[in-house]
């Protein structure tokens, strides 16, 4: 039931949602498929509230809203633009409001998509806001695994890289902890999964924790690997010391099982060697992909037209 | 009659022309309130030409054209852009003319609207220059008004705030000086309005000017209050003195008649505090809403298609 | 046969592959002039990645997108956007590939239209490539000789200007050289054709090179200005010194014959004087107008829906 309700974090999603979301997204894919538009957004109007840059996630919500037959407002940088100046977010998002149907917003803070809906009855997605909730990223990691293995239960997802930090990568988690998985958590140790969090990963999963890919890399179905920042060290030599053990080549790539796919949140940059791109395992540019008809999918249930 | 013509100041247009555009705005209000697209404008496009960004008024026409079914080309920034380095405001234009069938353009200097007419045959549609003109918010605003009172008649209407500088208040002065309302002008002593702009309010309507917000707040059925800039004044303390007396918070809105509004033409900052928001009197952000339907009427009009 | 091919430089496309896009490019024009949109591309998107600037080439391609009913994903400079930030071209193209249909891309370098369709099955158009080519720009040229003298042989055209850096020049002298017309290469000695270039026309076409506009004025059946750049002299005193001999006037404009044909890739600076524009002979900005429908029967022979 997401008509009319807003979106900001995948812990609002109910596991229902989540099957409705993902058969929707699929149907989606043979919409795409079949180069049809099927207008069903032709007298909707979606805005694009960027306060911060992220032409990669913009383009896929607008994407998905001309895929619709929608039109869109778009603003790729609120906070270079005239709104905002002196502008109370509240006032920005009523501005929104009065001219749209749906509300996509990026935002450096995080819970400021969740604030957001405090000013509107529209509703709004949370188009990630700063160390946050990114739930649409979510939503199409979780596609991209169902359409792969037709299920999203029985499998060995392994996380890889900043798993501290990485707000795509928690929500991840949170999310799969809903189904049947063993989850590694690969890192370095001052990367490692905050505890906190830890803890909310219900004690039935089995979860494994390990700084060493080759612990993992050939039982995983799933490599989730996501960018080390080098902002992160105080002391560049450690970063330069670990950066290698965490970059996914051709031979790491090679020891893992044939059906096993490679993900990524996009964009990347050392952290999968382009070599990868060309085999088997790699998904993560249909993974992004997947963006357009989940979003098609989400924007769809949220109008409540179909 | 306002077919292939250009919109640049507010004087432009007959009085018959804005009963018309009043009457066609309330039908595209019902239209939205039905969530239908007329399609009306499914082979024209309009060019947003912003010779300085002011997102609200861009996402304004947008949207209204988007509504309509049409298509927007959009130049947030032209000045920035590639476009006019070096080219003529003419050469600029006449690109837009190419490109499609009615140009909105806003630009810093006062009286660039009207040079612009002169190098296209097409529609121009004035967003503001400058000190200039912004005949689109006059619309809305007559509208605004018209809707809640079903007349433009009969009123009793305060401006308050910078009477000086304001071209939003100047145009609607100029507009409601056709009705039968008395008007009120409410400013400091520095910021009342300029003489020879008085001089152009013709004899038969009462005007009223004073400093006092009190002696107007109990009889007014529109508020109408604007910004007063801090850059306006020498002395900081002067401004720093007086803006507290021109700042509507819930007791001054409680002093008004139960059926009077509240407008403003938005964004706003000290000036309405954010509790007079959820009073029966704040009309504001409905105002800035029909921003769409009257954008839409007026683009209908101009190109002939309803 | 352009059917689901790039388009990078006017050479990749066959004399006949021209002929079909300067008449459907014809039937654009009168579809144009109906103010009819076909919808004929309402289920596709079409992506343009500017990695550099240019308002007016953006919003033609984009304005020919929505008069086919398509609709547009705009990047309107991806340098200064998230996307490229230390990514590579390849995996924007990809993301570009995954949101869109079509690509349209601008680059500063010269060769990464030709190397971007190395990473994507989708068609590539060049929208310029650094000092590469602009093929689009020469197909609405030859459109606009063609329109007007209905056919491209038995003409006499003369370049003006910078003849060594210009690409526009070069590309259209290429795509000349493959019709019965004589070539007249009008430039100060150090803007004179490259001599590679030049060796590249075939021996059977009458090419004079002349530094003196006098020498081809009344003869001239086309007569296609470019800008001299300031930037490329390192003597300033040499620049102002024969820039005044390569701009035309109304008195040079009346030493053409009467169906001579005054063309410009705009934006103009100097080189044309705006009362040229008044003149029979003025051509550009219907040049320009004719980029939208090039850029429709193009969009539509690639996309192969028509």
């Amino acid at each position: 039931m997401l008509f009319q309700k807003s979106l900001v974090s995948i812990e609002d999603v109910s596991t229902e949602d989540i099957e409705e979301i993902l058969k929707i997204s699929d149907s989606m894919v043979k919409l795409l498929e079949a180069h049809k538009n099927p207008h069903s957004m032709d007298s909707y109007v979606m805005a694009t509230l960027f306060f911060e840059p992220s032409t990669r996630t913009r383009l896929s919500f607008e994407s998905a809203m001309h895929r619709l037959g929608g039109s869109v407002l778009s603003v790729s940088d609120v906070s270079s633009s005239s709104v905002a100046k002196g502008e109370t977010l509240a006032d920005t998002i009523r501005m929104a409001e009065a001219y749209s149907d749906i509300i996509v917003i990026r935002h450096p803070l995080e819970g400021a998509a969740r604030l957001a809906t405090q000013f509107t009855a529209k509703p709004i997605i949370n188009a990630g806001d700063g160390s946050g909730q990114h739930p649409t990223q979510t939503l199409l990691d979780l596609f991209t695994i169902w359409k792969e293995f037709h299920s999203l239960d029985g499998l060995n997802v392994s996380l890889v890289g900043d798993l501290k930090y990485g707000r795509t990568v928690h929500s991840l988690i949170m999310a799969l902890s809903r189904y049947d998985v063993n989850i590694n958590l690969v890192s370095p140790p001052s990367l490692r999964i905050p505890d906190h969090f830890l803890a909310r990963i219900p004690k039935s999963k089995k979860v494994r924790i390990t700084e060493s890919l080759d612990d993992v890399i050939d039982s995983s179905d799933v490599l989730y690997v996501t960018r080390i920042q080098k902002e992160r060290f105080a002391d560049k030599n450690e970063y330069l010391g670990l950066i290698g053990s965490y970059s996914i080549d051709e031979v790491i790539a090679g020891k893992m099982k044939k059906s096993a796919i490679i993900m990524h949140p996009l964009p990347r940059v050392d952290e999968i060697k382009p070599e990868v791109d060309f085999t088997g395992n790699a998904r993560y540019f249909r993974q992004a992909s997947y963006g357009v008809p989940v979003r098609m999918a989400l924007i769809s249930l949220m109008m409540g037209v179909s």
